[in-house]
């Protein structure tokens, strides 16, 4: 088999079959092939496409480029964003799926650009250790019920090195590379059920509709036929998720949601995604499971389960309980609304930029965070604004506050009537 | 500017600009554009097409990326062939046009796969250089009116980069990309007319005669627009051109035709080409350079001319007087008919093959050449053959020729009836 023979195939029109698919995997993980084909290779699938048999080969064998965890209990569920703004809802679902008795394997990313990234949330959690092995991961979630982690370099390995080649060739945005990058890491966790948040709208990856509901769908099909319970919800990601954008301030937004008081739109993803976790985790029916969520925020035995998994991993779980401990940012800045109306939208990936000029996202791999930094969302669409009042507060230490003012007054958009009601779960694929 | 915005605007199906273009060819020239990029973008390319500004923009850029020759002498022009098999006309051609007043600046290439290479041809001749200095070539092509030489590094070193990616990433076949590697070359050689014969059919790069017609009419579009006179001829290589197939066999054809004795396909090709040179070349009108060249062969000019290029470079010119004097293979085999019929056709590629395991081609770059080794073609297409008569003398030197003899049977097809008349020039675009 020789790859110049795979990528005219594919080029051709061809569907790949397993074994070439194979070919390609290894060929890249072992360093035989070489970047500049893989990276052909890359185009002709985002230009072409692939179908389903296709992308379920390319998951099963990127999942198989490296370990695949075995964790031996039942309950396993892990719940996977495809990353906006604001959205440190995992934060909350894991402790309150293990609360009410699921088991939550979760591996997380950093953030790049305007998305944030779990790890780095957690990181502002003193002491907190992202970087369990993998028989430490194991047995915090035999012993707490929920765990998250970093990515161990020995999962899924293509994954990273496509991943690299796709981000600097133009080859990300396509739904069967999407798929198998997501899944081929999600599957190699070992958990039993999955659930999917597939955000779209200006703050997402997937910008229209259509295209956050076809990805879905293939996600779907793919987990399905790799034998995993899965359920994928299509939500809005056209404005920031609840009030904060930022590291600290999404773990204090976590614990606010824990003790009933997180925003509602906040309150209502988190709710539904762990009520969808703890059913296709066979704990119960939906309403059942659904009804075990509310209580545990109700009781505090989902906040509790937070502390527990802090604490057990090396962190301060004081901060849990008291969460006015986490630092503040020294400078705050109120950004003025101009005009006065109803707030008509938000652009999410403006906020988040904002968010990342300020301090608490990366431009590059390399750049470091600011725990501190962020946003706190004043108003968002559909409330109602003087001119003068403002639309967010802006956290940063010794920043220009210049650049994220004009990035938030371009982003929020002020029109003189109410807008139409817009839901935050546009679609449920199961 | 930056290569990943150029890469996502061609491949979301807008058109470059000339700017864009010219970014990307300096970028590969300096290694500022990684191969994995640069091999993603011409995947975009190879799929998308180029429009012919685009087209322009490319072929421009690439022959400015290195140095432009500047010959400062009236009637220059040289000829292309897209690459056959027995395709060796260019040996006799431009000492034709030289002896009729015309002045060819010649830079070739050498063989790959089951094409052979003028270059490859000329080392056969004992003493022939073919790495003159810029300016031996200019002197040459002043004394003598012809002179053949390999290309120099210095010639839009952008081309080699991209044709060996393109060589390894399945990116070869698309007009645009072959015109840009094409005329970069050529119009960096500084002649004012060019003559490109589109080779279609079994043994060509272009299977498809529309498919040669359309490169055929995309190159003359370009090269008119870079300013020079240009004609191109789309001609027949569904059987190999001549009777002889190799490199000092290819030689000996040429001295054949120069001597009026050459195959018919062969001089009339030859004829063809070297009278539109003449013509574009400024020398007269078309009647009057094909009595010219006819006049040349006839009188012995043009082989005298063909003896003084050899004589100029180092050669040694007595070979082209007594081409007996060329070593001959030390094994011949004859590859009898099973069947008795008319030749119906012959594929050409699998002659090409053929050849190239006798040992007259090169697999890879690295592979030597045997000068002597080769086929003599006996019969071709409408040709009657009775079993067991020879279909082709192999010439070679201790090799096997078990396979050559296999190719050479699946090659040449055999029916009862008299195939139809198919020209060789197949249309012309001027």
């Amino acid at each position: 088999m020789r790859i110049i023979d795979i990528i005219r195939k594919k080029r051709d029109g061809f569907p790949l079959t397993r074994e070439e698919w194979s070919f390609f995997i290894k060929g890249i993980t072992d360093g035989s092939v070489p970047d500049y084909q893989a990276s052909a290779l890359l185009m002709v699938c985002y230009l072409q496409g692939l179908d389903e048999e296709e992308t379920l080969s390319l998951t099963e064998e990127m999942l198989h480029s490296g370990e695949v965890l075995s964790l031996s209990l039942p309950h396993t569920v892990d719940k996977h964003s495809t990353g906006g703004v604001g959205d440190g809802v995992s934060l909350a679902i894991a402790p309150i799926v293990a609360a009410c008795g699921g088991k939550v394997a979760m591996m997380s990313g950093r953030g790049l650009g305007h998305t944030g990234g779990t790890l780095d949330k957690l990181d502002s959690i003193p002491g907190y250790r992202t970087n369990l092995s993998v028989s430490e991961f194991r047995s915090a979630i035999g012993r707490v019920g929920c765990s998250i982690i970093g990515q161990t370099a020995d999962l899924a390995p293509a994954d990273r090195i496509l991943y690299a080649l796709r981000d600097s060739t133009g080859t990300v945005e396509n739904k069967s590379l999407i798929t198998a990058s997501i899944l081929s890491k999600k599957l190699a966790e070992g958990v039993d059920s999955l659930v999917l948040d597939v955000k779209t709208g200006s703050g997402a990856f997937m910008k229209k509709r259509e295209d956050a509901i076809s990805l879905a769908n293939t996600m779907v099909s793919i987990a399905r036929r790799s034998g995993k319970r899965v359920t994928a919800f299509v939500t809005d990601m056209d404005q920031p998720l609840g009030d904060r954008i930022g590291n600290s301030l999404e773990v204090i937004e976590a614990i606010d949601c824990l003790n009933g008081r997180a925003p509602k739109d906040y309150t209502e993803l988190t709710i539904a995604l762990s009520s969808e976790m703890l059913f296709l985790a066979g704990i119960g029916e939906r309403a059942f499971c659904e009804e075990k969520v509310r209580a545990s925020i109700a009781d505090g035995s989902a906040l509790k389960k937070f502390a527990e998994m802090v604490e057990n991993q090396g962190g301060d779980a004081s901060y849990i309980y008291h969460p006015e401990r986490f630092e503040r940012a020294k400078d705050e800045y109120a950004v003025r609304s101009e005009k006065e109306g109803y707030v008509q939208s938000i652009d999410a990936e403006g906020y988040g930029l904002a968010a990342l000029l300020l301090g608490a996202g990366r431009n590059k791999k390399e750049d470091t965070v600011d725990y501190s930094a962020g946003i706190t969302v004043l108003k968002k669409r559909g409330d109602y604004v003087k001119a003068g009042e403002p639309l967010v507060l802006l956290h940063a230490n010794g920043k220009s506050f210049a650049e994220a003012e004009r990035l938030v007054l371009s982003s929020c958009k002020i029109g003189e009537n109410r807008p139409p009601f817009s839901p935050l779960i546009l679609t449920k694929i199961d």
